[in-house]
């Protein structure tokens, strides 16, 4: 079977983790293996070192990217949720991974600085944390990802159900 | 199917990467699908800006036992051949990864440096570089590798063959 890379991209606390577990626990049911590449576990276990300037996101990102390959090649699927915010590097991961999609994680910064899962926006507010994406370092939304959804305006669920469909349509499930 | 790490170590030049080039063709004969995670190329991929030391070493066979124990999870077979020349890190590695097949490739120090694959001894022996495995920095022998090769007395072939057999026996083959 061919394996895939689901690569989700927004601001931090947009949902992407969130997002990759109940995917995860889906395309588990149509008996096929799931990896999930998280930011946090990623930076833990492939990064340690690396900080938040463009240039060790960058390295970041090319880490998982290499991972995904080599899951994807395995003929499994790997579910990336690392806020990856700049386009050109995505553009990179892509032409790497090949079977590649990309979902946007659309959400207001207003929402994501309410939920704000770890307390890191307060801080990066607060100037406390420099390099904070959304904050003090930009997004760049992508111009073409193959699916979008909005966690602003839809449940878990309306989200899940628009990437299961994508994923679908696009041949992967 | 289960997947497996095997996990070959040794000095460099003993023949790790060409042992695993030929394995991975007579796993591949029997359609698993093989990954290598080669010490250059994980080294350029994951682990760049680290060094020789020992926690530079260490952190970089955490990070390959992180990609092989996914591998294995998927189902498919990593063969990593860092160097690898701590026992605690590998011992680390067996447990993190489980299907763990240790494969000590033994050769002579004077055949290595004969053999000098990519003229790093020649460098290592006249001081132009620190911290060579053998020549400046130690290399711990395992005690009790799953399989043992000797490349200086053996031909490939018969090192293969060897492994083959071994694996065949503990049930991964």
């Amino acid at each position: 079977m061919n394996g895939f890379t689901v690569w989700f991209t927004g601001l931090p606390s947009s949902g992407k983790s969130t997002l990759a577990k109940v995917l995860r626990d889906e395309i588990e049911k149509k008996n096929r293996h799931v990896e999930i590449l998280d930011g946090d576990e990623v930076r833990l276990r492939l990064s340690k070192g690396l900080g938040f300037s463009k240039k060790d996101r960058d390295e970041n990102i090319r880490r998982i990217s290499y991972v995904a390959k080599i899951i994807t090649r395995c003929g499994s699927v790997a579910l990336t949720c690392a806020i990856s915010p700049y386009k050109s590097i995505r553009q990179e991961a892509r032409e790497e991974i090949q079977d590649f999609i990309e979902v946007f994680v659309d959400c207001e910064l207003e929402q994501c600085i309410k939920r704000d899962l770890k307390g890191l926006y307060k801080k990066a507010l607060s100037g406390e944390i420099k390099n904070f994406t959304g904050i003090s370092d930009p997004y760049e939304k992508p111009d073409n990802p193959e699916i979008t959804v909005n966690t602003s305006s839809e449940t878990i669920e309306q989200s899940l159900k628009k990437i299961v469909s994508g994923l679908t349509k696009l041949g992967y499930l």
